[in-house]
């Protein structure tokens, strides 16, 4: 069996209420989104730093370092440490010797994409890869989901000014959400949901993934690297995105708020009833 | 006389038609923003890619640049030419030497924020440097500011899934919309006119920025650096956001739409009437 990392459970508290003034010169208590840094250091080598909601912030890192592929397999990873009285997350991998400096200049500066994400060879390896899929979305799951998001309370709910993502579970025609997530970049919602699944080698193909956000290449991309057949936003989807939902196979469905959606891609993957 | 660098003029058409499906099962062509990816190479060493709408792709390149500090001066900058043919941006430096590795690895990696962006002893150098300010915001020009925002013919009118930025002058109870910028990312926005405003040498004390988007650090931190006194976002603002305002003396509104809003930071720079 495959030991699984150590990690610290450092959540802190996602919003800070500060004052505000109206457009009737009226004092406001408001509450904003708790954003903060989180520095990465792994092998005590300084990587990055992240802003974040620090919802779950170990899986965040976790998720980071496999999106960017600056790590193979969890396994490598020994333990995270959040420690936000210094805004850092200490990696401590198994081997003990840090990324490689070449391999951070590859993939998160030269490749990069979206400004300092990741990419080069990695649509190729995408659209090699297939993606399961244990049984068609159904239009019933899909409503099931998006009443669900819609009477949850959320950080959004109370801040605005942050994205959600969550990963649901389809069970015919209902939807179950396992993660729900909320950051201030939907990329780290996203990363965060990533390091969780692979940490717990959750089975993405029957799973959709959800978000408030728009649905850009990075977004699609990092869906399809984590082999989520479907794909559904609140908002709409740019043309890059669909591009490469269409070469990989995905799901994918925009604008899609109460019985509402366009399906863009994947129509083979979507039962409508 | 300073020598400006030569530009092409290589926007391009910032949305695509696609089709989709309704929930009525119905075809659909629907405007998606076009999003595309720009690869930047200084003095033909390949630094990164950007995905952008490319609205304004050489100001987005400048911007860029300038934003993370790798370059210092428009005058080091001989010519940025753009071929969509290849995605390739290709920035010919005076000095001709590229952008030193070590200055990419610490400015875009090390001290990243927000998943791959600047920061660093930034945060300081802003806090030192004044914003010079040459009348406070006034109520009605704010509102004219939001009127007019309001009736444009937009990019996200017609395909969504973008974010707009736009700097205006202020004059008394007018405001007048200098640049608008619309891009799959709000930081490209922001790039874009930093871009623009750095190489026409623009005096922003008396100007204010706009954005659709939400105020976290590194917007307030890319307008601090911009010398931008006060910041309107239609969105919400974060707690770092607020933070790095009300350190630097910037004058903030959340919220703004129609004749409403919240003034978070710097009241001294804001008159209500």
């Amino acid at each position: 069996m495959r030991e699984k990392p150590s990690l610290s459970r450092a959540a802190i508290a996602p919003t800070a209420t500060v004052e505000a003034r109206d457009e009737t010169g009226a004092a406001r208590a408001v509450a904003v989104g708790g954003e903060r840094p989180l520095t990465i250091y792994v092998d005590r080598e300084e990587l990055i730093t992240l802003m974040t909601l620090g919802q779950e912030p170990e899986h965040l890192v976790v998720g980071y370092l496999r999106n960017q592929r600056l790590v193979e397999s969890p396994s490598q990873i020994e333990s995270v440490q959040v420690d936000w009285e210094v805004f850092a997350a200490a990696v401590q991998t198994r081997a003990g010797r840090g990324i490689d400096g070449e391999a951070v200049r590859r993939r998160v500066v030269t490749s990069g994409c979206g400004q300092g994400t990741m990419f080069g060879g990695l649509l190729e390896e995408i659209e090699e890869s297939e993606i399961p899929r244990a049984a068609p979305l159904r239009e019933s799951a899909l409503f099931d989901l998006l009443a669900q998001v819609r009477v949850r309370d959320t950080i959004y709910k109370a801040a605005g000014a942050v994205h959600g993502c969550a990963l649901c579970r389809l069970d015919g025609e209902r939807a179950e959400i396992e993660m729900f997530i909320e950051d201030v970049g939907r990329h780290n919602a996203v990363d965060a949901i990533a390091g969780r699944m692979w940490l717990e080698e959750i089975d993405a193909a029957n799973k959709a993934f959800y978000t408030t956000g728009r649905l850009t290449s990075e977004m699609v991309v990092k869906c399809a690297q984590m082999k989520i057949p479907a794909l559904v936003s609140r908002s709409g989807v740019t043309q890059m995105g669909l591009e490469i939902a269409r070469k990989t196979g995905l799901t994918m469905l925009g604008r899609a708020l109460n019985r509402r959606y366009l399906l863009f891609s994947g129509g083979e993957g979507f039962a409508r009833e």
